[in-house]
């Protein structure tokens, strides 16, 4: 429907600074140690922000690697660049040949996707290049420790392959010291050295600020990227990337215990007024941002001053109280939903996700502008 | 992406039944009484599942009239169809000349509306056509209270207008006898008997099925066109339209007292097997569906048998108890999310939301087929 948007009649406007996106990947360069690369992490169509525009910035800076989650993500980038582009889901069997002939790097996650690949360099009769990917904690993808004793008894399995990174995933590296991201990193030294000539790499966007020794070879940054904080426990040391606002489509004046929205959940304790604005669940406003009476948590901006969603929210809608504005807004104006006064992980807080999610639900609807 | 996209590679795969979408647009139209009128709301991309195939379905049975949320969502139908399309976001001061120019339909939500709307038809002298939305609880959209006894008092005031349907919303029509459903009806009788020579159209999906007396000249369903439960209190009269498999990318097994996922937030109290599925959050998998130790809801299928979501839903992937699934499956089978053992309402009620946004949160990474 893009060719027939116009930033006049949109509904809701999301501005993305991508300008802020290549800072914020020179920041994880500065602070990468020397010899240390810093790859972009691009997938879920760069985290909900447009994959093409995402990479276009990145590659600016000259990002050297790029991660994708799926096979057709990856396939999507490797029309763009001819650099490594790596598919953290893995390879199944059935898919060697589309990864060798597109040269997309598999993220070997088993024992079985090792020998699947081994077999098809062994096929070709030549090494094949891949990343290794150790589970230290995750239990999400990678070799279990089982399959990785297995491995570093018998090197010989990987040795029709070239390996270009031993990887491992921090499970816990946005809180503060949490035990789990050590006792990670010990893992991954240890099965680390029995791979001395290999490259390594650990580190997301918070492990990436939490110890300069997670750093190794290569930084995969996401998040922070993103503009979202890898360090919550102090203030975001990242640039804000993301910019949504929303039109108010009506001024309307409740009266003492009438109710608002579907369900009748949120019933008034006194006359006010009300603002209802032109954007809902469809459009990643998680339905979790609606509430009940006395309950309210989730706040849009006018002109910096918050008001409360109050109320279910709608598909295409939500209503705000706004009696405490004056004065008084009209219809057409716009409020704030992710901006100067409110980042995306401050509307996780208040839906009880993460600004991932946030981020990775921004709809379609939404005006798009790339500055 | 879509162009690079293929059945065989896809990492899940979203098959859309438009014939049963057909099917259930003809239910409302058997449903309905003599003389009126069965409408198709395809806002919202068709509630996630493709405004353009959808659309084409309902012009397979000649569906009279169309509801977007948007002006961008009706210039988009306005392109493909003479029929009327209407905006149930409203007309918003400054955008007169383009709904008049691509004769899209305002809904009419305030005086305001209605008196910018009666302008544009003074200037250009002719009678300019709308719905007229009064609010009779919702309070959302449309003329409240003293709005609509101000244009009861003078309807002089749309004397320019050529009203096609006077509009209303239920809020609790979903919920069986609720008596918010019946004050709104007869709120809507009341100010209805002031345009006694206007159209008018009141029910929604669950409306339509709650009484014969709500249905007046158009019904208005959306959620149940795409196969959601209209009366949840009962088996779901409509035909199944969404169907969702995804890849298992890995089983793994897990020792007594490891962790899965971000946050650890899930510890197994015995040894047992995941299965790791190539969906997540950025896929419309909501991030609500993830769990901690003993809080487990949300279920996959495997081959029939139920299979618990443990640990957090990650941005593209999801693990899955599978401990008790005898013989044990393979990387590259697939899973069940949606489907003949799971509907979308089931899911929504596992994530403590509504099947619509289980719908409108479906994502762009999956294999799309239409059958």
């Amino acid at each position: 429907m893009k060719d027939l948007s116009s930033r006049k009649h949109a509904s809701a406007w999301l501005r993305i600074d991508l300008g802020a996106l290549a800072a914020n990947y020179n920041i994880f360069k500065t602070l990468a140690l020397p010899g240390c690369k810093v790859a972009g992490v691009i997938k879920a169509d760069g985290y909900g922000l447009g994959v093409d525009q995402v990479f276009a910035a990145l590659e600016t800076q000259s990002c050297p690697f790029y991660f994708l989650a799926t096979l057709d993500e990856a396939l999507h980038i490797r029309r763009l660049t001819k650099k490594p582009v790596a598919v953290l889901g893995g390879l199944y069997k059935g898919a060697e040949d589309i990864y060798c002939h597109e040269n997309i790097l598999p993220v070997l996650n088993s024992l079985e996707d090792i020998s699947n690949w081994q077999k098809k360099a062994s096929t070709l009769g030549i090494k094949l290049p891949a990343l290794l990917h150790f589970d230290t904690g995750m239990n999400r993808l990678g070799l279990d420790a089982q399959e990785a004793q297995t491995l570093c008894r018998d090197p010989a399995r990987i040795s029709g392959l070239d390996i270009l990174y031993l990887i491992s995933h921090f499970s816990c590296a946005d809180e503060k010291n949490h035990p789990a991201t050590k006792v990670q990193y010990d893992k991954f030294v240890k099965i680390s050295s029995f791979f001395p000539a290999v490259k390594k790499s650990l580190a997301n966007s918070s492990g990436s600020f939490r110890a300069k020794e997670y750093h190794f070879d290569l930084l995969r940054p996401g998040m922070a990227l993103y503009g979202l904080n890898p360090v919550p426990e102090q203030e975001n040391p990242m640039k804000p990337v993301v910019r949504l606002d929303t039109r108010i489509l009506q001024i309307r004046s409740v009266i003492k215990n009438e109710t608002v929205g579907y369900g009748e959940t949120y019933r008034f304790d006194k006359n006010t007024r009300l603002a209802t604005v032109a954007l809902g669940y469809a459009d990643g406003f998680l339905r979790s941002l609606g509430n009940s009476t006395n309950d309210r948590k989730a706040v849009l901006y006018y002109n910096g001053i918050a008001c409360p969603v109050v109320g279910r929210v709608s598909m295409d809608a939500v209503t705000l109280d706004i009696g405490h504005l004056d004065p008084c807004p009209v219809a057409g104006e716009t409020m704030e939903v992710i901006g100067a006064h409110q980042t995306a992980d401050d509307l996780a807080t208040a839906a009880g996700t993460i600004g991932y999610e946030i981020l990775t639900s921004l709809g379609s609807r939404y005006f798009r502008e790339y500055c």
